[in-house]
């Protein structure tokens, strides 16, 4: 998926916030945003990805500004919230008849979990209205594929679950327990270092992951998304050639998929937080997605 | 007043907004960013003035687009709004006993009325509140040197008046009005050519300015505020030595009065639409202010 020229306000405002979070010097500041501004003048063409033009942001500021993890404190609290919220979510889940009903919900809660974002343009973290969202999460679904996404599941052995956010991967721990239910492999990924809330491995281990499944691995590194493929690492490309089938969540793996063939069958997951996402997907924003994606 | 670094944010996101209304080329959209991100690689610096950055942004794009005057439609509907509500602040400008309450209360409206300025980040022009924020003026005046300022117009007899927006140039009339009743030589100045939403020779004409004052002139540029010293016409330099007191309106001005020695004393009149511009004058966002610069 390429940049529209609507990315650039986008990727400057978070750039400003991240900056002004990351760093109180104002000669660090105004170092990374012009180094930030020489990049994007060579790189931000019809033809960008906005989510390595985002990654390669962050590593600037993270770069200037000394400071490694600018949202630590954001996933922290995300985390310990969504946590608070799984056993009410649980016991919804409990109603539900047959293993096709639960893995509907589940998916559901995942799908709105990707809400959890911060500094995104006029999108709000509002996690009093999380709960509900989920409750009302079939309302807003505008990509319904979750009944072939089942099909494609059933098909499988091996899965992998791209994990998007902090806080969303708590959330993310019904689907993966219904996976795990129906007998699959499940080897979940999440980010090689800080970057924007991307869930990490000490997110992972935040939310208690190593006790649902055995392999937890990283991208390798610290990308938005999928990661450029000399950055991959051996670990994750072995895994993601292994699996039958790819569970990957929110906007940032939706911008890089598309640059890639893809090996085998991919479910995304997630909520259209920008007007280009959307559109993309020919949906409006604010929606819920479920999109199966064929090889 | 120099630049902060949450300035990069609303520069860039106006600049999108902007390009995205002047053109539906994505090629030219592109150019134009490009441009725009090679220009603040070099200029946006802890030196820099807003006022001028944002003037060079708007040139890259009229050039770029084609298209002179982004915000000409707007500007159309805001002299007919500020217009229409006239008559009734001229009947509640009747109930105040005295020539200074009436200045008062007209230098209120014009300070109110430079909340009409579009595409600023988290700033939403609200036509249907107007006349109630100039009814509530005193209550959101953070900085109120008004009498300071009476006392100096009582004192002189050449006043020049720097026009910042369209329709606001309506609501100007009233505080202009007031002048010219004091028996005081007023000359009006609005932009030489069409930058963002600012007022014209078009919107002097569009609000009947001409009926009020026998001189309106320019600046002799389309520059944000105050132009740079070459760009300034023999006809505003002249009118500017020649007078004894200047009104100026809006952030425009007060970005680049700092950045002038001046010759006689000014009055600063503004509504505090950005985070920035409201530091400097030590009050919050959404205030009005009244600040006479002494020389």
């Amino acid at each position: 998926m390429k940049v529209e020229i609507e990315c650039l306000s986008c990727i400057i405002h978070r750039g400003y916030l991240e900056i002004a979070e990351a760093t109180k010097n104002p000669k660090l500041q105004f170092k990374a945003a012009s180094l930030l501004l020489d990049y994007l003048a060579k790189e931000f063409s019809p033809n960008a990805v906005a989510a390595i033009l985002g990654t390669t942001r962050d590593r600037i500021i993270k770069r200037i500004s000394g400071n490694p993890d600018v949202y630590r404190e954001k996933k922290h609290i995300s985390n310990q919230i969504a946590m608070s919220l799984l056993p009410i979510l649980k016991k919804m889940m409990l109603i539900e008849t047959t293993p096709e009903k639960r893995f509907r919900k589940a998916a559901l809660a995942a799908i709105v979990g990707n809400i959890i974002e911060f500094d995104i343009p006029e999108h709000e973290v509002n996690f009093d209205q999380l709960k509900q969202l989920i409750v009302n999460a079939e309302e807003d679904l505008a990509v319904d594929e979750i009944s072939e996404i089942y099909e494609e599941v059933k098909k499988a052995s091996t899965i992998l679950y791209l994990i998007d956010n902090a806080g969303e991967i708590a959330l993310d721990k019904l689907l993966i327990g219904e996976l795990k239910q129906l007998g699959l492999d499940v080897t979940v990924v999440v980010k090689g270092g800080p970057i924007l809330n991307d869930a990490t491995l000490e997110d992972a281990k935040a939310v208690s992951m190593f006790d649902l499944v055995d392999k937890v691995i990283t991208t390798g590194t610290d990308a938005v998304g999928l990661p450029i493929p000399e950055e991959r690492s051996t670990e994750f490309l072995e895994a993601y050639d292994q699996a039958d089938f790819v569970i990957a969540k929110g906007m940032g793996y939706a911008e890089t998929l598309t640059e890639v063939t893809l090996a085998q069958p991919h479910a995304l997951l997630l909520r259209t937080k920008c007007n280009p996402v959307a559109r993309h997907l020919g949906v409006a924003r604010n929606k819920n997605v479920a999109k199966l994606m064929k090889r």
